[in-house]
């Protein structure tokens, strides 16, 4: 999956960059959208009435003598997506989409947000609110606010590193950036405000987990020891460390298993910060909470984390953190010379690796998946053509195959499905209201991905059911060629996936295309979807074995389609001609590429080979689950589908030649 | 040119990391190192008795009650090459290596350097040294200085960065970093320190140069004036960023001609910090130097430099430098406030463009480069086998050739001659007294490169005159499908070299060979060979039309051979298929690489057909050359060794069959 919410991740960073950097003009004549420049202002009927929490809000400002106010899309776990109560910026201008930045001062109200989000914008606000397309918060702020004048910030919705930069560009302005313990938006939000989830935390069976976690804890503790700034406590903030640590979930949080939480721990304590209600008794002594020990989890109430940590941090201890997943507002607690700063916390780092079981399970989820979206484009291509399918009721019905799988927990984010020129846009997850039909005139990317009990999963296909155009077979063969060459490479290992991403793109690079999203993310186990630190981007750590990471490069041309071809892949051994340490890549996602869209004669004998084995080891994964459970109509579909491309066959050969080159390659293979 | 010392640019760093993370077993049982563990100690002749010095240097230090004084290996430029009266590590320690850093604490004296010098530093040392092969040196400090000691450092010799690392690596340890502005070596070195070079400096001839120094300073305070954060001044501490800006050279760095200097230009003047006697009066009349005027050159003398620095930074204020060059010494002088700090200066990174007069003077240069290189390889051929050639009498051999060429100012680095097993070490050059015989057994690695007044140069080829072997062909023709790889790619304009560096190391990756240094760097017109921010490394700036870079892939067996295949580059625009702004390289070094090192099977098609036309080029610009000096012999060679490669044809193919096929491949070039 590609596209996502913005200021969480680097890697989402990057895209929405590239969002701003490729503005498109947007026609906003018609009546769905604002317009204050006339009197009255005309506001559609989706415009939402922002005064009374502006002036809600304002009073509070008063109160502490505040010039301005920021309201962010984050959470205080820098969640890549956040719950209903933590949607404070959307409340407050009425404009709900996934990324954007609010700044409201005595006088006025603005709005950043990018490209993808302009028009929904224009809609969804009404005339209190500036939209501003371009341009920097802080330049503007410096406009606005007097000098002498105080901005404030909850500071439990700022990163580190986004509190850096305020502060820094603020610095010398005569402007003081003020951290404001109490959320001034919850404030006026009041009653309104949806309340906290309070669903029950349970631990994972057995069945589903890699180690147990006193292993787990065990494992972090030792690497406590080793570190040679000697750190007394490991402090967790991001929501899927402390779920993985303690093999817990639950359902805070959309499309993620997670529940609210901290975790500070120890060589002799371990805390952990949460709503202790939400805990069965079994799982309370699953947890040994009952005790003291080392190997004991104390319940602190989740709000309880600030004085805890402050109280810990005025002894002689030393806390180890992640800061690209703490708040200013945690980090703000503790005195700097009491800090250990990674990027990464330990544990971040340590679930990027998977154990053999885990891999196990990844790659489990990974064929029941595959199941689902071969029944998925099975059903396309005979109902697609009667003209019945939108791209609406497609992801509806993919999501209701994938919830015949077992272990089902979810979709893993947001299905998008596109048709035609809606593929090309950056950001594109069809409504019931607003979607566009699926036709054999035109090509289909969708990009899904389940949550299972043991692996989260993530793909993308594009196909097409009539007869594309050269230039549309001649882009997707290049995004193919892309993919299959970064699978295939062998690197050294500890090398960065930054050094070795531009693989994927090389045969756009050379006729003069690019895709402008980066190639790859890190996935979990039944975790995130996006899961960091592991990924192509310069903020991703090196290549380990073990790690399981996306491969996704695409094309899009603005106004006619889009192609992203998107693989899970873990990280394998090599083997190599002479001895080394080196590495490449496992596909782990089993459903075939369309054929009706690969130009055989663009293919390398090399690229022809690693596809036709890719074709093979899908036969051998998906086939004898489609048997299995009697799906034969998949099962047919899916060994024509796998049927060896050949350097010499058209690509819609007969089923007769079609199975003789088959019958040639499995001797082939068999070899 | 990939080696060289290291603790200047990120890009020796790294090369340097590589060498500290694979050090090899060194045997010193040898009665040419000292041995420190005999009573009394044993010492080589080679060994220099540093007693004195470190008397006289604790004194010094005493006066000023600091515990430990630390003695880098850089000059306040923190140029790559330094003069002789900056070797002051080398005068305290008698170690004479490029690379290392010594402290003296009040009862030990210590060294750190990396493998490549362990040997010499265990010749070149008495016992007053204790040699670190590894491991920290603020580690040490803070095992070594009591608490509350104080560690001085001469903040001239210290980069912004090397001085936080430092800072903040004391941090909370009850140890204080103190800047001392008087260099305790220099005081202790006294009368026998060499002198500070005074040779003229000169204005280059017009034919010799892109634009004018008053063209380049308007550039400059034209980007000035569209800043955003209004710079009032720039402040130049590299030797060739003032070299480049003023069209001015001199020789007070080896294989550098550059000369010792500071600028600080504002919108209205201008100051130049120099030894003014070292101009002649046409050089003062060039530089406007006897008025005030904003196009008026204001000398003021080198040692002025801070007072006046700091005179200005009093003022309203704002002084744009370029961190990576800047020592703290000048830093410290500037209010934080007052400082628009950037990696590299403006001069830098424009400097790195080069305009298509000094992209013409670089490629003539080249040209006449390749000539000294053909007419060194010719004479090789014929003497090798004879057994009357070593690895220094053919550097000297080379440099004579070069002196030869028109408009050749000296070397730009010391030549790498390295035969057999020598040309695997990471830093070797021959000296007149520990050189290997040239053989036709062996490959031979020939790393050099001249200062020409139209431009630097540096090429590396590897050659063998008998029967490589099956393994020797297959590094050597994996390395150069790494070169040809890197210089074919299309890619995007400003897309980083980090980003597609792996190109030239993918044939390697394929089977599990690597090399363990960067791919390439930037190179100036009669500037450094080394010429930063432009090559492949993270610190590197975007790649752009206009800039040179080396491509230097290579392979190293250990105790057996070393290849490298370096050429210098030019970004060009790349026409591609779909309208884009897309870039390639194209190669301006003109030497063909060694076919008998060829095995033409492991070539790709493309690979084949690039080599051929890049074969064709070397033909066009340097064969009427070769003509135009009667160098008939040279000629012949050059034909021979540029026929066009055959998939089908033996490397060794007779004359007449090559004939045949270059006229072939001439035809289909015409067409």
């Amino acid at each position: 999956m590609a596209w996502a919410r913005w200021g969480c991740c680097p890697w989402l960073v990057l895209l929405c960059a590239c969002a701003w950097g490729h503005p498109k003009s947007v026609d906003l004549q018609g009546e769905d959208v604002r317009n204050c420049s006339t009197s009255p202002p005309y506001l559609p009927v989706t415009a939402v009435n922002t005064t009374a929490q502006l002036v809600a809000l304002r009073q509070q400002m008063h109160t502490l003598n505040l010039s301005a106010y920021i309201v962010p899309d984050t959470d205080a776990h820098m969640s890549e997506y956040i719950g209903e109560h933590d949607e404070r910026r959307a409340w407050i201008t009425g404009f709900t989409g996934s990324a954007g930045i609010a700044v409201v001062t005595t006088g006025k109200a603005a709005l950043w947000t990018d490209s993808r989000y302009w028009t929904q914008a224009e809609r969804q606000m009404d005339c209190n609110w500036e939209l501003h397309r371009e341009g920097n918060i802080v330049t503007w702020l410096l406009d606005e606010v007097p000098a002498g004048g105080l901005v404030g910030f909850d500071p439990f919705l700022f990163s580190i590193d986004s509190w850096e930069s305020y502060d820094t560009a603020l610095q010398g302005s005569d402007r003081q950036l003020v951290s404001i313990e109490a959320n001034l938006v919850d404030l006026v939000w009041g009653s309104e405000r949806p309340p906290v989830p309070n669903e029950p935390i349970y631990a994972l069976q057995e069945a589903f987990i890699g180690s147990t976690w006193q292993e787990k804890v065990a494992d972090i503790r030792s690497q406590m020891q080793e570190h040679r700034e000697a750190p007394t406590a490991v402090l967790l903030s991001a929501l899927d460390e402390t779920a993985w640590l303690f093999n817990l979930r639950s359902s805070d949080i959309p499309y993620n298993p997670f529940f609210y939480s901290y975790t500070l721990f120890t060589d002799s304590s371990i805390r952990l910060f949460v709503n202790k209600s939400r805990f069965s008794s079994e799982t309370l002594q699953y947890l040994n909470s009952s005790c003291t020990g080392s190997m004991c989890v104390q319940l602190e109430d989740y709000s309880q984390v600030q004085d805890s940590v402050k109280a810990y941090a005025s002894g002689d201890v030393r806390i180890w953190i992640g800061t690209s997943y703490t708040t200013y507002g945690i980090y703000e607690l503790i005195p700097k010379e009491k800090l250990i700063e990674d990027t990464y916390s330990p544990v971040m780092v340590t679930k990027a690796v998977k154990n053999s079981k885990e891999q196990a399970l990844l790659k489990a989820s990974h064929v029941r998946d595959a199941v689902a979206v071969i029944r998925y484009l099975v059903w396309l291509e005979k109902n697609v053509p009667k003209g019945t399918v939108d791209e609406f009721s497609g992801a509806e019905q993919l999501n209701k195959l994938r919830g015949e799988e077992e272990f089902f927990s979810g979709p893993s984010f947001e299905t998008i499905s596109a048709s035609g020129l809606n593929a090309a846009l950056a950001h594109y997850s069809p409504t019931e209201e607003l979607h566009r039909k699926l036709s054999s005139d035109e090509m289909y990317l969708v990009d899904s991905g389940g949550q299972y009990w043991d692996g989260t999963t993530d793909i993308t296909r594009t196909v097409h059911w009539g007869t594309p155009s050269a230039f549309q077979k001649e882009a997707y063969t290049r995004v193919l060629i892309g993919n299959i060459d970064l699978s295939r490479l062998v690197f050294p290992a500890a090398t960065s996936g930054r050094m070795v991403e531009a693989f994927a793109r090389k045969a756009l690079w050379d006729v003069g295309l690019n895709y402008y999203h980066g190639t790859g993310h890190g996935i979990g186990n039944f975790l995130c979807v996006h899961e960091w630190p592991v990924g192509f981007q310069s903020s991703n750590i090196a290549m380990a074995k073990g790690m399981f990471t996306s491969i996704e490069p695409g094309y899009y041309q603005d106004g006619e389609f889009g192609i992203r071809i998107e693989d899970i892949a873990l990280v394998v051994e090599a083997e190599t001609k002479y001895p080394g340490t080196y590495l490449t890549f496992e596909v782990v996602s089993f459903v075939p590429y369309d054929r009706n869209l690969i130009d055989v004669s663009l293919l390398s004998p090399e690229q022809l080979q690693y596809v036709n084995r890719y074709y093979q080891t899908i036969r051998e994964k998906v086939g004898p689950e489609l048997q299995r459970r009697q799906l034969l109509e998949e099962f047919a579909w899916l060994q024509q589908h796998t049927e060896p491309l050949s350097a010499r066959a058209p690509h819609s050969a007969s089923s007769v030649s079609l199975s003789a080159v088959s019958a040639l390659a499995i001797l082939s293979w068999s070899v």
